[in-house]
């Protein structure tokens, strides 16, 4: 039997016969009395009491002291790279491996994104290779780092976590004191994973979430900057909100701001959603046992597993092929997508990216090998509840 | 008498003795119903039948052949002017008198507003005054226009219709032409608003619309950008939906793209609410009528009307004092806020806010007295409808 019909074979028995797609929504709970409130009321633009609790909801779930909501995942990354001093000309250390918009946002700042390996215990940036690569081309001068190939300054690192797996924030937060490199987490797609105790996001001077309509919470389409920092909250909320000050009526803005704001009526679903989280987590951690199970006894795969210590939102399910049978890849996306049983490879490396192509880049193995092995499989929550 | 207890007296007159918003959104149609069929199919996030849906009908409201819904008209403005060609260290002719978005938008694709003056018959761009401006200061070279002063190009001009009050565009885009600066119409007040029986937003290259929640029509966020031209259309769509090449699962971006696609659940409220369109028009064109007569025996103002040719939208209601009152706005501005009447004055001239201070600007004397003389009254549609 070809491993691609295995492959179906076990997914099928794992998780039904249906067609499946790789992420849905779940709207089980408060999602339309919310919703309908807004329209109700008619609050359903850009102020609005759902967007307050949202923020207030998320900084608790996060366990942050401010989270400030936007219009999406990459609206935030740009303003939180721009508040934390990200501006023309600087460069951004940007994992190879990870979803367009990481770099879009650097771009969107004026910035130059610098490409950076993976590392297979966590999928997302390879501290020891980003220490040893920075040795080699960083130099401090001034409190500052600098590319010695480029000149420019290396403003920052943004961190991903991939699929929901934490990075090793503590030795990454490390590495980026030595070097001067203010660290933004893009924690798109770790709502509810933990280091530790800890939530994703909030190791760094500021973490971005995202509530696109494939995320484990969605508002549609959103985002939010996450942080302990008030001046950073202050500073989001002003520049996402077209940087007007308050006044009983006059239009004053003192610096060219956005309109990132999320409407109210995004925010109640996400206020809904939000309910349901613990609930979310909860199922797609258990999703990721069956799995790690059903493909215990399939040769040449391993469904990826949380590091120690991390308590990952399982975000979407990972098949990890061996490198023996990785040319087999696209068979497998075939067999299980013909078979209604929706699955995808990871991202195209960024770097390999034609707008990207030229971007400074380390050595990336690990992140070249992971793009030719990975294939996510159909990830949601639904799929571990029991009927209603 | 005070004019402002004139005022209050004749607003309580004309519109009732309540509280009432500056506009409010209306929700009188089927916005429940789609809203809710997005939340029970699952369907809320950037793929959806409403976005397409919301997309034709846009087109066929305004004539045109592609609508392309986005985030919010900001957005729009900025990647309308982006694949219009404006780009780093180019020039734009924006008019000092309008919201800061439409300078903010310039800023975003790297480029400089210059500012322009009004006209007293549209609100808008005075053609006469920008012919003598760019007489002035504009030369063509190499079927560009440059201006002589800051050598840069002058590479777009982006009229706005105030308050849904039209342009006018025929002599606008011959001024254009003749200087070779493309046109991108800021139409984010104008949706309904037409010229002879041509809307708004489609005489230039493209026109951007807005649908935030005080607009004529609201999706809670959102904006649109319409045109004539596929290839606009094309490119818009591609821009802000992460430049993606359509793929049944690779992710292959050729572009540093955007996410300023419109959720769909926010299109389904858009695809209620264009229905009631020409209710919304009909209602708020009966309520300036009802203003002009009201004001019509209150010496020292006049409620503004559309110029001959032109079918107004009326978004916002607009009261004009005479200069030998305006030093009594902000009196008048108390009193009808403080009797629950909310009013407010037009934005503070683009050029006299801190960020823009520095801007190229030529002689403002119109804006400058409008600026003084402009009061904007409560303007639902609400307050002309038949009580339910």
């Amino acid at each position: 039997m070809r491993l691609a019909d295995i492959i179906v074979q076990t997914l099928r028995n794992a998780i039904g016969a249906a067609r499946v797609a790789l992420h849905e929504p779940w709207f089980r709970g408060n999602e339309w009395s919310y919703v309908k409130e807004c329209i109700d009321t008619g609050w359903v633009s850009s102020v609005g009491s759902y967007v307050d609790r949202f923020e207030r909801d998320l900084a608790q779930v996060a366990g942050c002291s401010h989270a400030v909501a936007v219009a999406n995942g990459t609206a935030g990354l740009q303003v939180a790279l721009q508040i934390c001093g990200v501006g023309t000309g600087d460069e951004v250390l940007v994992p190879a491996l990870s979803f367009v918009a990481t770099a879009n946002a650097v771009k969107h700042c004026g910035a130059e994104p610098h490409f950076t390996d993976s590392d297979f215990a966590s999928l997302g940036m390879s501290i020891p290779a980003l220490a040893d690569h920075l040795s080699e081309v960083a130099v401090l001068r001034g409190g500052a780092c600098y590319n010695k190939r480029t000149g420019r300054r290396i403003a920052a690192m943004v961190p991903m976590h991939t699929f929901g797996h934490p990075v090793d924030m503590p030795a990454l937060m490390d590495l980026a004191a030595r070097f001067c490199i203010v660290v933004v987490e893009d924690a798109a797609e770790s709502l509810g994973s933990l280091i530790g105790t800890r939530h994703t996001g909030t190791f760094g001077s500021c973490g971005v979430l995202s509530f696109n309509g494939n995320k484990i919470v969605t508002t549609g389409g959103g985002g939010a900057i996450i942080t302990n920092d008030p001046q950073i909250a202050r500073r989001a909320k002003h520049v996402t909100t077209t940087a007007r000050q308050p006044h009983r009526w006059a239009f004053l803005h003192d610096e060219v701001g956005y309109n990132f704001r999320m409407p109210n009526l995004n925010a109640a679903l996400g206020c809904a959603q939000l309910e349901g989280l613990g609930q979310f987590v909860h199922l797609k951690r258990q999703l990721a046992h069956h799995y790690q199970e059903a493909f215990g006894a399939v040769d040449g795969v391993a469904v990826f597993h949380e590091r120690a210590g991390t308590h990952a939102n399982y975000w979407l399910q990972t098949l990890i092929l061996d490198e023996s049978v990785a040319d087999q890849r696209d068979l497998i996306l075939e067999a299980t997508n013909q078979a209604g049983l929706m699955t995808r490879p990871v991202w195209e490396l960024l770097p390999h990216l034609p707008m990207y192509r030229d971007s400074e880049c380390m050595a990336i193995p690990v992140a070249e090998s992971l793009a030719r092995r990975i294939i996510n499989l159909p990830s949601g929550p639904q799929l571990m509840a029991e009927p209603q």
